[in-house]
């Protein structure tokens, strides 16, 4: 995981109803177990009147053990202040599977910054659709599956899926312009873990082909949003988003070629996002700490 | 009118289907008549083979007297190419009308580039359905009349704002965030000459409070959009569009705020295209020239 | 003062060096004193080990008198964590004076602000070196001085300047394009108080005719930079910059037009920022609070 | 090589002293001697009156034969209206080189485009100065050759590598963040044919450690710019520039993960234009066609 430091962290993502104290009172208590504090990030919804916080500390010196950290947060603070938490530790290194169908872009994206150790995961296994990518998938060294589906087997090919990323310990996956629907039974299994890109600047042109559909609205930018998959098509929290400036000139092929760019780099920012825990899903919308 | 030269010069937009040597034959057309062509941008469409051009010429020396011009060229050329036309002067100076109903700041902007002699325009009148803004009206000297419309007065005050526009010889309107709906038969008296700003990225968020609809689906970027108005609504030929980075902090009030930047920008931008003759409507859409 | 709440409030921004506990204490402090927080933002500079923060509080039911917050904070941390500090309240309206020559589009954009609302500031006074927009100023009734300059009187003229800001309580100084440097003498009077825009993208093309330079480089984006004014010229603290793409087809002419409307908006932006008291200025550098 | 049509295709890029009558001229030769034209794009420099062309036509009925063209260019029009141009047929696919110092960002980002089939390019060798990457070239079946250099070699080296260079035909050479400033003398052997990706927006923070620099200037925007490479250090014509925002948050660290993703995608863009024949130079700024 990435991280500030060179020691082992436990980093805390929490929201709760706003309330006076809370920030003195996770801070305080972090001091006073001698946790040292090397990120902290926090702020309110004033219309919703919900805190958020994101906070990241050193476990050497750190009074409780690791394993109990959990349970004194939720002891502690939890029911007190209606809060909800999620903890990580810095020690673990994600599980990354990567799905893709024929174009390559996003792929070769997210395989050159693994390699060059820009991020900090593991990427077990290429799922795909169609055996077009597996020679990029063998030229890193990575298991590739190719999981066909038509009209017939796409529940029974899911059930397949699933099996394999239980059995590989699979932490997230990420759609990298995998063009087939998830069904609702799939996405469940990954509640905000499953990131796609979609390749316009959603709510605009959601569904199929949407560089075709901006070229006939005769929009003048372009966009392409990540987000996490919901059931909920092309509806799911929205991570991040980019747009390009085109013209009457661009003809669709052209959008396609320069929305390539954005896909690619808007989804491995998302990605990097998610590597960090800097997202907290609340009400279908993301909190991006800094 | 805006242009790049000190002598009177003819403007010319052009869109045919493409086919060789229209470019020669109209650029040979103007030189042997000692036109000097002092701007040319075209483009082909491929994907629907069309062609686009506007070119401008000095007048002085151009032996086809200016009030025969648009003969010759329906003669010439519009029936041998199936070519279409509409031919501007720069000794022409356009006459807009502005529609404001409680916001300032399109109103301010647009007022402050005229009196800067940005533009090359006659403001004679503002049209509100508000007196809130009467006093920035008077400010600047110019006539400020007051149509107020509820549900059962909205045809009569339409009529009536029609014979005022034809009574001083309006040639065509800008919208500066005017919150009422024209009616279908205002729209076809001004068709491609009603320019409007919706403050969103269209086509997302088209309809009321898209500040709103952004907070609640959590978008990460922000947009305006210019447009021709047509009846079908928020969905005229879009002219200019633009951007601005929000994030989860920015609360509704902040997108507002920062739209507001946007919007005044972008239509000001949109209006300067139109006023410059470089906007041509093909099919819902607009060709913009350099 | 833009704040977010209706009743009063104190607004505290603090730097020091990084240290355990300091955001426990200053807001235990805070909710101990019965002061309810509205507005907390904070971050540290892992490099230099600086913490940086703006808290905002609302004063009536705080325990501590309104006039001995200062010392309080003196006493109680100042010196115990070598932490500096600059206190304001929502109650005060900062006084605005306005530099401009002859160039119009951020006056305009400045004064309609003010007129609209959108800030809460006082412009008493406009300064120019030219009689040109004396119109303008009267149009928005507001004080128009000319200190005309030439090589001989520029510092007697600052003197006169000088003495008419203090007599006109003058908060802070704002530059919309004012085609003169002041001296350092000047600049000395008003520290962190006088904003300015330069129209590139600093530290690109500082100094004079920018557009000439921009378009003689042939870059293919241009910007605008607002900053504090230090004596080092074009130097100071950068608040905001914005940039638009440009290409080869651009006159310098277009440049500068596409230029004023940077200009104008990234100036505002600034200014906007200092009177929400959201920058703090650290090693020639500013911290903006979200 | 990148173009519209199915069929072999001749590119013309023309520049020359604005004149009546050329741009009608050149195309009514293209059309009498039956070359079906399939792009156009031109532009005057008012400033400089000079006139830019780029014109695209097949040649399957084209009356002149391929290798006559350039004779008939240069007899028919280059005295007569003082005009410069350079000709590229389809048929040709180039030969780049690519040269890379320790980083990989930019090396997967071409060679993965390359690989898909977003260009049409050759790529037969990658020239660095250390091994670190022999890997990545390995991987992707490319020839690698390191030339290390130091203090003593560059002159030797360099000669090598020219030598090599020659023997692989190579077309242009594109510098992938290599950190070696090539010798004047290496660069006048391949004018305009070098590509090279500052990591700045220059011409702010030319020369070492851009990065740094900006951090330290504390800038709110960062970016990247491609430019063919000329005896000028980073000052040689500007293809593509592009910009991200950052903040007082921003690391070092993070300047440099973010402004990775600029300088592979602003590479790319300016490899492709090249690769496209739609770069004219002149002086020492590009006219880059649509």
């Amino acid at each position: 995981m990435n991280t500030l430091s060179t020691k082992e962290t436990a980093i805390l993502l929490i929201h709760c109803p706003d309330q006076k104290g809370i920030l003195a009172a996770v801070t305080s208590f972090l001091n006073e177990n001698r946790g040292n504090i090397i990120y902290l990030d926090q702020n309110v919804d004033r219309a919703e009147s919900i805190f958020f916080m994101r906070v990241e500390w050193e476990l050497d010196l750190f009074s409780i053990p690791k394993e109990k950290i959990a349970d004194y947060f939720e002891t502690l603070f939890a029911k007190k202040y209606d809060l909800r938490f999620t903890l990580h530790f810095s020690s673990e290194r994600p599980r990354m599977a990567l799905f893709v169908s024929k174009m390559s872009h996003c792929l070769f994206d997210i395989l050159s910054r693994q390699m060059a150790g820009e991020w900090e995961v593991d990427i077990p296994m290429i799922i795909s659709n169609h055996n077009d990518l597996k020679p990029v998938a063998d030229k890193f060294g990575i298991d590739f599956y190719c999981f066909a589906k038509d009209g017939s087997n796409k529940e029974e090919q899911e059930a397949n899926e699933i099996a394999l990323l239980k059995e590989k310990q699979i932490d997230f996956i990420v759609l990298g312009r995998y063009m087939q629907v998830l069904s609702d039974k799939f996405v469940s299994q990954f509640p905000n873990r499953i990131i796609n890109i979609h390749h316009s600047f959603l709510p605009a042109f959601a569904g199929a082909k949407p560089y075709h559909a901006a070229h006939e609205r005769g929009v003048k930018i372009i966009g392409a949003t990540s987000h996490y998959v919901t059931t909920d098509l092309d509806a799911g929290p929205i991570i991040a988003q980019d747009v390009v400036r085109i013209s009457h000139i661009d003809s669709i092929e052209n959008l396609v070629r320069k929305g390539r760019d954005l896909e690619k780099i808007v989804l491995s920012e998302a990605v990097y996002k998610h590597l960090q825990r800097k997202i907290l899903v609340f009400n279908n919308r993301t909190v991006i700490f800094n």
